[in-house]
């Protein structure tokens, strides 16, 4: 789970685009504190992700702020399920209903695509694993919500794993040197994975002695041809696949028998889910006790 | 357009994210600059959209890069089109494909969309609006994104506009009075919008003197049944529709006489379209001349 | 109101410039906490604004800071009157004083003469706006100020409302062009006003159908000319005068029967208002209980 | 003078305010780039400050900006004087106007006030001092623009001069022993002054034995009493005047034989003055050559 | 001692190094929260430094965190010595601890060889002092960490003191010249240091009339010298003695009869020094308080 | 090598500590530019790094100064050597020389001591790591500045490689659950250390699975006895020690047949090597060609 500090930073970024100038409807409305309580409802089926950097948004808005989850991360919640109540000054609610559920769909939206992978390569060996295409200033928490979809983690920046891909085959001399180069800079703690695009790149990649081979866009029998092959020459490799997966093919591309297969559209292009935020008037407005014991006499 | 010291921000944000610590693969091979060139390839028809942005991103590792582009902001381009043509340093090619490519795609996937609908309600008088569904950090790009796409921009922030939306009114009392207070607190710059769900709340809204009406999630028929009433009560409101929108539906929304429609999906739920950056070896590697004339000599 | 996390990020700019490197004089006299308490007095009558900012900055040095505000923002108060009362570590209340004071005594400058202003055209119906010309990092809580005074917001920055100034018609051909050059760009909600400095531009300016029109450093003679073409020939155009605006001649513009008049002065020149903090040794030092009840046994 | 990277963190500040969402008005008007050229011109008399911060706003807009300055640093202008030429895309003109503008007009206004201040006391030994009293942010930028109206620096921050001030000697237990009390935690660099609101503090300051004594709010016939007393009893002590210090009073003030007056209104109540930028279009358009030489050929 | 908002800055800029991806195995290990308590042991003798920027650590990670410190700042302890008790959330712990021990080894390391040098000089008249040769970023922590052990202050920054050293006279001309430029442009606060590397340039010191002479690598019978000159010329001059100062002569500089004797070493230098936390599990996992009251029923 | 974008916010944090207020002593003796030459003298034998950040902080302060490597990188220089030369605006070069000497001497250091582990264990097959144990913000350099010395980097933060320590074996329920709870969880990218302090637990990290062991502060008798085990029993396994190297050890441990050895001092106790900057006047001052082409004619 991401740090507190991290989710503050986040929150805070979304809420400055929204609040730099206060939110005159809301100002303008409720000159004093108004109590509220707040059902955040699922309007379709989904995958729970993203909930304590939702808390977050309100939390800087009013500290005594209170949320009851219902529903946890990772669990499935079906259309007109309650994930959450939230109790606190209408306010807050009201000015930061946009920014955390902006967070909230996202996320969960993520974690529910996620899901639907899972699911279709369920009873295979083969695992779902994410990509570095992710939404600028996201990549953590969007990570995470992989996680919360039952998804597995593919590497999370530059520096954490070797991946020799096309564009560096392309300016490089040949897949077996460049292991070789990369190898030798290396201490113990990262592999080295070599996309290959072509029959002929799978046996260079396995002469190179690479821990990993991702087999980029190839078509099923393709698929099919290297993973023998690798299964037989070199059984330690573990097989990626990636490229062009879809809900429609993914079943597939599991049975042939390769490890993990990542797919980009699960960060890249997850659609958000609709969840909304029903405010209740919560009765005669209280005072909000303030964290500085401020007390306005005036 | 955003300004440079805007996109530089968001461009080292990305960047952050991929090299905090360095580029392992691409340092181990390539010690010295290799001078390369790529093509900025459509993989589907696209809208282009963020070119200033992703060419940022690139600046920001090598300062001597060079973009020329082919197809500019707005312009449709097909599958197989090439966008622009990069020069630079090999390797800052390889260190900021996936930052750059990872906004390009998210911004020209936000501008195409917005193009389907814009295309499936040409020759009605509606207007496609944007919505503040936009992804945290990225709000005045994607909502730039929205014109490249023809579409036009709503809100920005809650200080532009006054909305008065379903939990302010579940909040205060009644709609009329809401209008009357946040009235008394503006100047001259702002318009006051109501969100109107039931044909009852139409009618409060006419009554209230508000600027614009905004129809949430209604049917058809009493879309139709709530321009007729507005526009013979109060002809100078303006009318927009929210909520439920889709391609399927939208030119019927339009075709009831609409001045705006408002859709969500197109910020955050707009899939990445397919771009990719092909490299190709430049030749001989030249020195890249350094800003600061450093001279290695040792 | 600002949000507290803005809040705090003003008043960490404000101390980091007095704190850097630690409050000598203060760590010197007093290496353990010493009970205090402290008057804020007025030293010349003011209105008041800015409170929650000056509690911020000594919230950030002393968590147990305890603020009992006896005259609210927007009130008035006469020399030697009280407008708060703090208690807290004697150390807080000595390093923020400065930082705090920087921001109460300008903010409450800025209400201060913004009231004199409102006061001035007090009857007519004339209301007082702000201007852009705001210290920067400043703009949210001089706007606010403004409101505490009795004035209006003008636009907060250059996305919020179409302002078509001198250097603009200077760059563009003629004001009408412009007002339908900019009019295509937008959606519904902004507005677009012009800025006319003679008879013949207020004449442009109607033409143009533009919402409102801004006068601009025009005589007595000229603004009532303008005046009664544009209630005449534009009825729904709102009327705004500018320039050259001061307490000697607020109130004979405002009897041209202008709507609104903006003046730069309330926010770049205000002077800042005498406001003291005095204070008492609150007898034997008591511990501060510290949020995370570390306890010292050394 | 203030190095480029602060220069460039002031002027992102001030552009973030007004640029966060771009300038609609000049976008709309101006797709490409229009060649101009303007004039800064002084509408009253001033001392020129803040030019290098001025310059930095449109820097950070348009890199190819050319500013031709024609009245430096710390001279002053005549109303109608031109203090520089500005040539360059007019659109960054127009979106950086207000704010470099608004840091200039501030600080020319600091500078002006000072110099008013400087020449009452012309011919008397005293020099003019700034304080602590600026608006936040701006510390350094106001405290230069003191140098440049020809005023000396006080301290910049709390840990560059022990200062014993009235709260100080409230909280603690008398003038000698917190002149002892600190003066033990230093090492050579600082030197120490006390506050002294009293004849009866003034000789308890002397005993102390500390460097600097700061009249505070004294009468004409206090100061002299105060003066007299200490050039007797410790020659080398210097000897500040400050509290309720105005254009009216300050010669009286000098003509004590004080070495240094300190003057709260040069940075916190300076009002800013007028000057305005007046653009003119520079003939046909022609491209900006861009840093990164990308090239519009769609 | 640094403010709370300061310490803040410095413990998330350590923690972003850490925690950017998360505690893959922490979280692996602990998917709730664990209560543990933890000793903080000392494994060689050391001077205590740095206990509230290392509390600031876990604070951020776990707001309820409590730290019960037994030895404090300043004091030493001896090899196997408790310096203090941690309980809160293990995983917290075990996240924080290399950034926790990173800093306060790194500042009990500079605290405990200030010491050593404070002892190596006692019953002489010599200060030991710091040098601007700090770890950047950490400046203010370590000049604290240099008062724990013992030593002085020298200046913080460039604003601070006048100092000429060898480059400013390489590019000036003669050394009381540059004395006369620089005390024309100061007020009151700011002393005079020069750097003297022969006795030559002593006699031109001592003429100039500065406040400080810093004898720059000197033998000691060049010292002797010096310091015999500057107190018949110049009594009210304070002698300082710079580079290459170690434990092994620091004594024999010092019985020189100087007042301040300057090390780089204490903080560029220091090595850190051992210390570990021992975490021992707390019994039965107890649920963690959270600040916002949210529950998990899911 | 870190991104420019990287090293601009290290050198801008350490320029920030020194220049707040500006350079008063050189600000006050040069008024204008004056062209200078300098050489970066080492003054002992060291390897050289951190030549890109040094080089950085002179950018920053004068764009058109110029920096001549004649040691590049890597390379080793005796006492007495010229690592480069600079020219440019001699008040840069006097304003940035600390902030970047404390840079580069840190950074040599610490590659300077790693050479000596390296030099150390010359003819084994056992590598040279460091280890998280850095000074907070230089993480990345120090890592970089180790390789540099010939050694090679441990994992980089907490989410690049599982390490179960001693720590989480104290909370948790032994080495074996714990591989199989943190194996559970990952995807291919990761591999499993597990450290050991007892011949007992190397038997039980065998068992586990796991694909490194750290032996813990073993003696040399242990280690051999360790080494030998896995060796026969998991011939796949890595072999690292840690805890209590110096280079008066390490090549007796580097003899016991082990992989790597990790070494927190060569990070955190790195002494400062000494170099130092000699500038000189270059002759008549000539004008710094502004990147903006300010003319000054006043």
């Amino acid at each position: 789970m991401a740090e507190p500090f991290l989710l503050e930073t986040l929150a805070k970024r979304g809420l400055a685009e929204d609040l730099i100038y206060g939110d005159r409807t809301t100002s303008a409305l409720f000159p004093r504190p108004i109590a509220a309580k707040g059902d955040l409802l699922a309007k379709e089926p989904l995958v729970v992700a993203g909930l304590d950097l939702f808390q977050t948004v309100f939390s800087l808005l009013d500290p005594s702020f209170q949320f009851e989850i219902l529903v946890g991360q990772g669990q499935e919640i079906q259309a007109g399920g309650i994930i959450g109540r939230l109790i606190g000054d209408g306010r807050a609610l009201l000015k930061g209903e946009r920014v955390a559920l902006n967070f909230l769909q996202h996320l969960c939206g993520v974690a529910t695509l996620t899901r639907k992978f899972v699911q279709a390569v369920a009873g295979t060996g083969a695992k779902i694993l994410d990509t570095r295409k992710t939404q600028p200033g996201l990549r953590a928490l969007e990570k995470e919500a992989v996680l919360m979809g039952g998804g597995y983690n593919h590497r999370f920046h530059l520096g954490d794993l070797i991946m020799i891909k096309d564009n560096h085959i392309a300016l490089a001399k040949g897949i077996v040197n460049a292991v070789a180069a990369t190898r030798a800079t290396l201490s113990h703690a990262l592999k080295i994975e070599v996309e290959a695009k072509t029959f002929q790149q799978v046996k260079e990649a396995i002469q190179s002695g690479c821990e990993m081979i991702m087999l980029d866009n190839m078509s099923i029998a393709e698929i099919k041809q290297s993973v023998a092959l690798i299964r037989k020459k070199a059984p330690d490799v573990q097989i990626e696949v990636s490229g062009g997966i879809h809900l429609g093919n993914v079943s597939n591309v599991a049975r042939c028998g390769v490890d993990f297969i990542s797919v980009g559209s699960i960060t890249h292009s997850a659609p958000a889910v609709d969840i909304s935020l029903e405010l209740i008037n919560n009765g005669p407005t209280r005072p909000r006790p303030s964290k500085n014991k401020s007390r306005h006499t005036g």
